[in-house]
């Protein structure tokens, strides 16, 4: 076996361990902690954005931490009214999938055609981990997410477009250049965070400008 | 200049540009931004605790995306009742400060001694950039951790607590040898768990418990 798997093996029978432990406390308690433990693997998903201004990928637990400060912070330019906290909510758990469904570039259209169903059978699995109430309360608030049709959500997903863009472009526009993406696909893809915020896509329209003039965008 | 260096210069500069670009729309929006490209530096502050059970260090990024997580779902053990959305919001802006101040390892008591200061001052720089009353907002919450005086707050440092002990144990306790942290320290530390948290110090206390029968704590 290589490293990497001597450590994911390791770790999954550490969780057992703390769960059993935790059971001779409180049955519920054990659950949440072994969904708290399943989700550290997010940590290990690695995103197409490039952090800390080009330095490594981005992985999903951290692009959801800052996804929940977009969401704080700025709400007030939401189109519509929404509920800030539970919108921070539906991002910190909206990519809780890609443990086992990895993370689906947004500019791989093959990948796209499948998303849907492997994230829908990763939802069923990791959100039947938590005690009941729980599992579906979570669950219901990732299908909003999906199914796009509220404010809240709305919302979310015109941050979860516009933070990739800023980290691309605070990275000179590495990762567009390394995965062969253009300004059309750029557009089409986040113009719809209008839909969610008109006043974000209107900055990162205007970013994505200064991106293409600067030649880390071509057409 | 080495290459970690202009990567954070380029950096600096890319999000100098984005303020300019995002002032052009609005002053706040502008503000905002200037404040979560500030925060992406979280994702570069290294802790002490080896993630995916040993494959790396945590960042304190992900650390609070973590923590969110614990409080959404540990609220039931907490001692008293308490404000669970407000707990969340006050774990994913408690560490901010680290972006100037570092991290403080918990077991490093000369480290310590500083630490209350170094954060003062870090509290003070980054909370400002943001528009008045957010900011305030904000630092009153991180302030509010601090002081460790209300229910949320207890709660809030108990899973501050309980997260990392859990990565430790699913991690086989290498980072407790690599620090040379003794079953004495880490009981005193992590007692006070059980001032937000009984039945979360009560598993912790299991927990390690079973890393000293392996070996993994020495006394």
């Amino acid at each position: 076996v290589t490293a990497e798997e001597s450590y994911a093996d390791s770790f999954d029978v550490r969780v057992e361990e703390v769960t059993s432990i935790a059971a001779q406390v409180d049955e519920e308690l054990a659950a949440r902690l072994r969904f708290l433990l399943e989700i550290e693997k997010l940590k290990g998903i690695i995103r197409r954005s490039l952090a800390l201004g080009g330095k490594r990928y981005e992985n999903t637990a951290e692009h959801s931490w800052h996804l929940a400060m977009f969401a704080l912070l700025l709400a007030p330019h939401s189109n519509e009214p929404v509920d800030v906290e539970r919108v921070m909510k539906m991002l910190l758990v909206h990519d809780i999938v890609e443990i086992d469904a990895g993370d689906t570039y947004i500019y791989d259209a093959a990948a796209l055609e499948t998303k849907a169903e492997r994230e829908e059978e990763a939802a069923s699995r990791i959100f039947a981990l938590l005690p009941g109430d729980e599992g579906v309360e979570l669950r219901a608030l990732w299908d909003e997410y999906e199914r796009q049709d509220t404010a809240d959500a709305r919302f979310g997903h015109a941050v979860d477009r516009l933070q990739p863009l800023l980290l691309n472009f605070t990275s000179n526009g590495e990762s567009w250049a390394t995965h062969h993406v253009v300004m059309e696909q750029v557009r089409e893809v986040n113009g719809r965070m209008a839909t969610g915020s008109a006043e974000l896509w209107e900055v990162a329209r205007r970013v994505l400008d200064s991106a293409e003039d600067r030649g880390w965008l071509l057409s």
